[in-house]
């Protein structure tokens, strides 16, 4: 497995496309809707897996879709890897594997990217068959639909399926990916490029949460959980790890509010593991960027309320 | 200049011991007490020296002591030293020196301590006479009266002198020497100590801090002082630096207002210098210590919050 350089000449991150992207459906070449076929391989830490298995929670499809769990801690640092230390002889119990890296070798043997969280494998051959996070949970909402139990939302509504996959994209450019191009950034200027992006969608985020419950009205969707995965990471691991601290979410009225309604919402808060959210960013992250974590100056947090007035001079006795 | 080791087998970081200590004073074994004799070296980045910066001004001794300002950043990782880059030919004007470590030596060619600001240099000699910052503003405050502008407060009340020699040891302990101990620890356990001694005495001053304007009721003292420069460092710097992150100053509403009042407060605020501060922290600072900045786990922040009231339901339109 080789060491794949995802930052370009001008120190900004670019993340490497997923390479397992046949689409679940009816079609010949997809696939198969099968319940009990697919093993869902996560790390609770990682927000990319997250998501699929909030929606996978949402939507009562634990009963055919199985879950292998990753180490928070990556193996070592000359292999990026995940590893299932947390198992029985330190093995996935149903794959028989030690890492995750073998299922993509299973997949293909000349597989030189990194291997990542969420990974479908199909259990009858122990293949990867699909890591593309972008769609997975659109699949489980969508072509799994015969899966699902009785009672659960509709997360991609037909009427609004353009509009959830456009704030998506957003959602995933400044948000979930944008804390990463500020935390990965081997330049000042990419950092900055990127805290400022993640700002100012948070803040315009914050505008569009303060008479809505959710991100699309009364109706929790695909772009709630999306947005969660981050919001319930930031406080506690990039705002320090990451240096995107200008302020924390718990500083916005209403994302903080909306990340506590989901948080307390079965599927979020019993699916997000804070400890292992924190062991794995500063323990592994921080360690695989080290030389990066050192030259960048962060740009918060803010410092203009030094001067807002305190009120103290009411204080004096005399 | 040797590298000294400040590190105990247990991990916890013990702050090496300042070597001069004369006073000022009368007596024929002491430093005269003399306008223009001495040349005060700080940077504004570091909190021992700041403290005798903001005496000085408080108390109108600037025309009679002048002052040496260091660069925030160190001159490179295997010479621990302060260095004069921000004055024209990268030199003290008065003293003529490129490093503060100089002036250290010219007292002591055998010095092999780490070269620390405050240093007060005698320009006769050009030789380091103290560099007492648990004293220093004490002499100010007495030896030094008859050079106190009109009018300027008494910080140091005879009346309250061991009170305030017992608050500020409680504060150099826990807070402003905490927060080092905690981001300069090599072990989980004496960061994880360290970070609980600070957070247990911002809440006891929390308390202290809630029905009167400074620690000692109406009257501005040393004290204030002390506590001040780490305030003004903690969300900045500390709190992601040094992983301190239980909470910010900004969270506590007494300690919040009480450090606003004093930054407004001549002496304070044009003497701290954010960028200067968040420069070395991150710069330097972090460098010096990448070993230990990777290795630790924060303990914070709080996330018991989660589940608190959100609310949010009330947003529902049905």
């Amino acid at each position: 497995m080789t060491k794949i350089n995802e930052i370009a000449r001008d120190g900004n991150f670019k993340r490497q496309i997923n390479n397992f992207k046949t689409p679940f459906g009816d079609e010949p070449d997809e696939l198969l809707v099968e319940a009990n076929r697919y093993r869902l391989l996560w790390a609770p830490v990682c927000p990319w897996a997250h998501r699929s298995i909030i929606v996978r929670r949402l939507l009562g499809l634990e009963e055919v879709i199985s879950l292998g769990t990753a180490d928070p801690l990556r193996p070592n640092l000359d292999h990026i890897d995940w590893a299932f230390t947390l198992d029985e002889d330190e093995q996935d119990p149903v794959l028989g594997i030690h890492y995750i890296s073998e299922a993509y070798l299973k997949a293909d043997p000349d597989y030189t990217g990194r291997p990542t969280v969420p990974a479908v494998v199909d259990i009858t051959t122990g293949k990867v068959v699909n890591n593309d996070y972008h769609e997975l949970t659109y699949y489980w909402e969508t072509t799994w639909k015969k899966f699902h139990k009785a009672g659960s939302p509709d997360l991609f509504p037909k009427h609004l399926r353009t509009e959830i996959r456009a704030l998506n994209d957003v959602i995933y450019q400044d948000i979930n990916n944008g804390v990463y191009k500020a935390g990965f950034a081997r330049s000042q200027e990419a950092y900055e490029a990127a805290y400022d992006g993640v700002f100012a969608r948070l803040d315009e985020l914050e505008e569009r949460l303060a008479n809505q419950r959710y991100l699309f009205g009364d109706q929790l969707t695909d772009s709630d959980v999306r947005l969660y995965v981050t919001l319930a990471r930031f406080d506690i691991a990039y705002n320090t790890a990451f240096r995107v601290n200008r302020n924390r979410i718990k500083d916005y009225k209403n994302l903080w509010g909306y990340a506590r309604d989901l948080y307390q919402t079965p599927g979020f808060g019993d699916t997000t593991d804070f400890e292992a959210i924190k062991l794995h960013y500063f323990i592994s992250t921080t360690i695989d960027t080290k030389t990066t974590v050192s030259k960048i100056l962060p740009k918060g947090p803010d410092i203009a309320d030094w001067l807002s007035p305190h009120g103290r001079e009411k204080l004096n006795k005399k």
